[in-house]
């Protein structure tokens, strides 16, 4: 009865991608014998339900669709992390209000009439623009990840660290985020001919100060003002961020307020203190920006655990900020042996890219793990290829495999493979 | 000083798409003469803002980031629409609190542990699927509008409705549907030689009930557990609805519970008394299923008014149940001459298209219009070719063009052009 899509395509139990394994599932859903009374009907198909409202809410049945790991700094208002659930996501959408968020003083109040964007430096004419000066400019939109420069730290802990996916790898999301070229703005003041970066800073009480090479500004960095199609939340830098495809999640500069075009870089805390990765050696590497090729399976991973053997669907996120991504291979026998995922129809430049395999599980132990080639031909590395050269105590920049481990009972944990 | 970009490409002003004009621009942004100082910043720049929440929620400035006309019929709970405020959202993704609702009994409160899919009638083994059976299937991901077929149903009045553009073309949204395809379940169920059409029905108290032809279902339809990344909500039919990409929003059932694979349609109530389109001349015209070609300046629009003479972004929507948008068409003379917009990155097909002009606003009364033409070669109708043959009083499938009025006072209206 077994036709190709049945045939295994890699070690323990991957199966062809272009279609799941019918017959496995079958076994789970139950031959209809015969139709329901109408009084067995449950209530919600014999009464009217609730009315209409203006602005609708998940399903109470859905008590996960939070953020995970809120973490403040002691003494501080506002200074921590919150984590995108991407165990309990599928797609490449992160609804706005699940966004992770990293601040380091807090979200401001900024009222948009009071907000200005000044663009000032090296320029022919410094300006100040109102909301409503902005709204005469150009716009364009495109859905792209964000992904904070320490998501994943924790995976340089000595010992594999018994969290969930979101807790290991949830400061990245992806939306589509819509707003002003800086370059049309750039157009407007006039740049001048020594100018090779800019340095922006945001309106909070931590003002976030980022050097930029202007080629990026110019090549597709915008003055996001949207996303996900409404006006950009609080938490997501309201009245305006900065917004540079694929480039480390702190240089989209939150709630946006000057632009200074400059001849060099300013050296601020936050790229030399923070944001650079010390080396074994110890140099420091400074300015890493695009985030490297990455992956993870979100399901399954730990919390999500497996019932009894049989066909399961192996789903995950791929990204890079190098453009779009080529590949996703699956292993589910440690990395011995590799299959192709299928890839979802959207695979977008600087974006998730859903991946899924299907996975026979035979109910013993195994490790699973995904592995990223983007278009550049750059391969998501292992744990150990990542970790070479970094500085003990180093988080930023990680992008290795993940592995994870699943056992006989069908619970799932962190492992390093 | 005029470069190209600064030339005319149709009557009354509008620009070449390429890029909006800078130098109109440049009067609405302030010379920058002095910092400000340090006494001056605003309070979100001098101390800590608010702290990490769970889940995000919109600033308060943004008061219009709510469902508009929400409407009961008398004697119902839960009968009634929600729209989309089209006028206030920019790109092409509509977050999930904000997708357009239609019930006729109310959002039911659905059990995912005690409901199932079931299917039967022409299969060779009726089958009853929980959600975890489900989760064994293979899943796709795809951003595709969504429409109801009484959208725009205001513009059949013999005067023009003076209403904004959400009360008026309001039921449509997008999102990034994810789901299982129904032909994967049919597969497991098998089906009969004399299979033609499948019937769709929801586990609320309406028990929404739609015929579908099974080339359909064989083709792209989905049985959907997720929007925008997240399990659907209640509103949208968790815990799962049927998707038809670019058909008529009622055939996408929420809340699915049965298929019945059949020979021919059933007839339902709601595809013969309901969704029907009765002619001028007697004839009822059944089963129109994909939306017509569509497209709608959201900005500006009715509530959203211009300011003093000068440049400003056109921006709209366009969709079409045949395909992906080839082209869209802006007027700024009451269609005397049109210019083609600048279409945003993403043109999904089935999908909603952001398109955007730049237009010199001259300070006098002009008509504003846009033409969308699909792949297929459809031409959006103007509103008499659109209410051509309709029997008075119908209001279903209404794809015609839309005029907005801007008159001397900046203030916009609807108009009949």
């Amino acid at each position: 009865m077994a036709d190709v899509d049945e045939m295994p395509v890699a070690g323990n139990g991957l199966l062809n991608r272009r279609l799941f394994l019918q017959a496995g599932a079958a076994g789970t859903a139950a031959l209809l014998t015969a139709q329901a009374s109408a009084q067995d009907q449950p209530i919600w198909m014999r009464a009217p339900g609730a009315g209409m409202s203006e602005s609708g809410t998940p399903s109470k049945y859905e008590s996960e669709l939070y953020r995970r790991a809120i973490a403040s700094q002691p003494g501080t208002t506002g200074a921590g992390v919150s984590r995108t659930p991407l165990e309990h996501l599928d797609g490449i959408i992160t609804p706005s209000r699940l966004h992770f968020e990293r601040h380091h003083s807090g979200i401001p109040d900024i009222d948009p009439d009071r907000h200005r964007l000044i663009i000032h430096g090296l320029v022919e004419r410094p300006l100040s623009f109102s909301m409503d000066a902005l709204a005469r400019y150009p716009t364009v939109s495109r859905i792209q990840f964000l992904e904070c420069s320490g998501n994943s730290g924790g995976m340089l802990a000595a010992e594999p660290a018994q969290s969930s996916c979101a807790e290991l790898h949830g400061l990245v999301s992806a939306s589509e985020w819509g707003g002003i070229p800086l370059s049309a703005l750039l157009a407007e003041t006039g740049v001048k001919a020594n100018a090779r970066w800019i340095v922006a800073s945001g309106a909070d009480a931590a003002k976030m100060s980022r050097s930029v090479p202007i080629d990026k500004i110019m090549d597709d960095a915008i003055v996001a003002l949207y996303q996900n199609g409404e006006p950009l939340r609080p938490s997501n830098g309201y009245p305006m961020r900065l917004f540079l495809p694929g480039w480390e999640g702190n240089m989209s500069v939150k709630w946006l307020h000057t632009i200074k075009v400059v001849d060099q870089p300013a050296m601020t805390k936050d790229e030399t203190a923070k944001y650079s990765d010390l080396q074994d050696n110890g140099e420091l590497q400074l300015f890493t920006f695009p985030m490297g090729v990455k992956s993870v399976i979100t399901s399954p991973s730990p919390g999500l655990n497996l019932g009894r053997a049989g066909v399961y669907r192996i789903s995950g996120i791929a990204w890079s900020g190098a453009g779009k991504i080529r590949r996703v291979e699956v292993s589910a026998d440690s990395g011995n042996s590799w299959a192709d995922a299928a890839l979802d129809e959207h695979v977008l430049p600087e974006c998730l890219t859903r991946f899924r395999s299907a996975w026979r599980w035979n109910g013993g132990p195994a490790v699973i793990l995904s592995r990223a080639i983007d278009e550049a031909g750059n391969v998501q590395p292992t744990r150990a290829a990542a970790l070479q050269g970094r500085a003990v105590g180093t988080f930023y920049h990680y992008n290795g495999i993940q592995a994870w481990q699943v056992n006989s009972d069908g619970k799932v944990n962190n492992v390093y493979a």
